[in-house]
């Protein structure tokens, strides 16, 4: 397998994590999910709560946001952000090194907005049909089913405002990604290898 | 390859009609593009010209005009509709009919919403970077140098409207899509050979 950055975007249910962990092994190159956020804690001080958490607490533009506190009058600057949005600048710093270490598969945290400049990374959206996401949400996350569909939502609600929030555009945007797959239509395994067919054929 | 429904909806300049024929070809399956067109005008009565130009005309949401039109005093009814909606409903009962004859592939006029119950289709999306559109639109379709990006953002947003007033959802909303690619990413060769590796691999 080709070594390269890659960003996994997804829907909650649909696998992507899991897509993106065997993607990382096969690649032979640093998986960061969770290690992310330890990296990012590690590197700012923020706690790892704060960072994990951030996703569900997004609310207005952060553009805004950053605009008006360090615009205006000057006096407000980067100090006048809210501890969510200084996080986020943490996050930014070290996604920003991690990539310039060289290969590795990122999960979530706006990365593919992140390092959009970089030609060498590819950015993949994995979504699914909502049976399937109850399904996967049910069996492996161990959720309550009773009222999975509207947690469900739930988290894609916060992971669409986190990312409005924090890039200026809109989460899941078909534009932003240069390979999309509904991961039930073929099963995970499948899908994975077809990323590694698709990865393969990128010729730089 | 495997023989299946194919439904293919593209940005302009994305190169998704040639990938379309393509397909068609190495699947040995008809191809519907300009043959949709005839075929509707065959069966509908309509004239070409009518059929391809309906795209550009669409304004409000079609299944409003069909809600007021058949709803209320029943006065109306389908009579009560516009040439392009009756247009429309021409077009659902021949692309409904061409699926029911077998696998084929279909580029554009809705088909993935039209066709939407049946579990043998898969649709695909594809899309390209602004500056590759515009290098197709010049060299290809012979697109005028000077005006090429406000053109293809023109068609872009004739699209849009075109579906979703026909089918009330968003055009290019990544749920709607079992596979997205950006086919400049690859090349289209190779874009074509990653959609033939992910149909292979759907079990039915």
């Amino acid at each position: 397998m080709k070594q390269r950055i890659v960003t996994i975007s997804r829907t909650y249910g649909s696998g992507g994590r899991i897509i993106g962990q065997k993607l990382a092994e096969d690649m032979g190159v640093p998986f960061y999910d969770k290690a992310l956020i330890d990296r990012i804690a590690e590197e700012s001080g923020f706690s790892k709560d704060l960072i994990e958490n951030a996703e569900m607490k997004a609310k207005n533009s952060f553009i805004y946001t950053l605009a008006t506190s360090l615009g205006g009058s000057g006096d407000a600057g980067i100090e006048g952000l809210s501890l969510n949005d200084k996080c986020f600048l943490a996050q930014v710093n070290v996604i920003r090194k991690i990539a310039e270490e060289g290969p590795c598969v990122i999960v979530g945290r706006c990365a593919d907005y992140i390092l959009r400049d970089m030609p060498e990374v590819t950015n993949i959206f994995v979504c699914a049909e909502m049976h399937n996401r109850i399904q996967r949400a049910v069996e492996e996350y161990g959720m309550d089913k009773t009222n999975v569909e509207n947690e469900i939502k739930k988290i894609d609600k916060a992971r669409t405002n986190y990312y409005t929030h924090h890039t200026g555009r809109k989460w899941g945007d078909i534009l932003n990604y240069h390979l999309t797959l509904d991961s039930g239509y073929i099963g995970l395994e499948d899908t994975i290898a077809v990323i590694e067919e698709f990865l393969e054929r990128r010729k730089y």
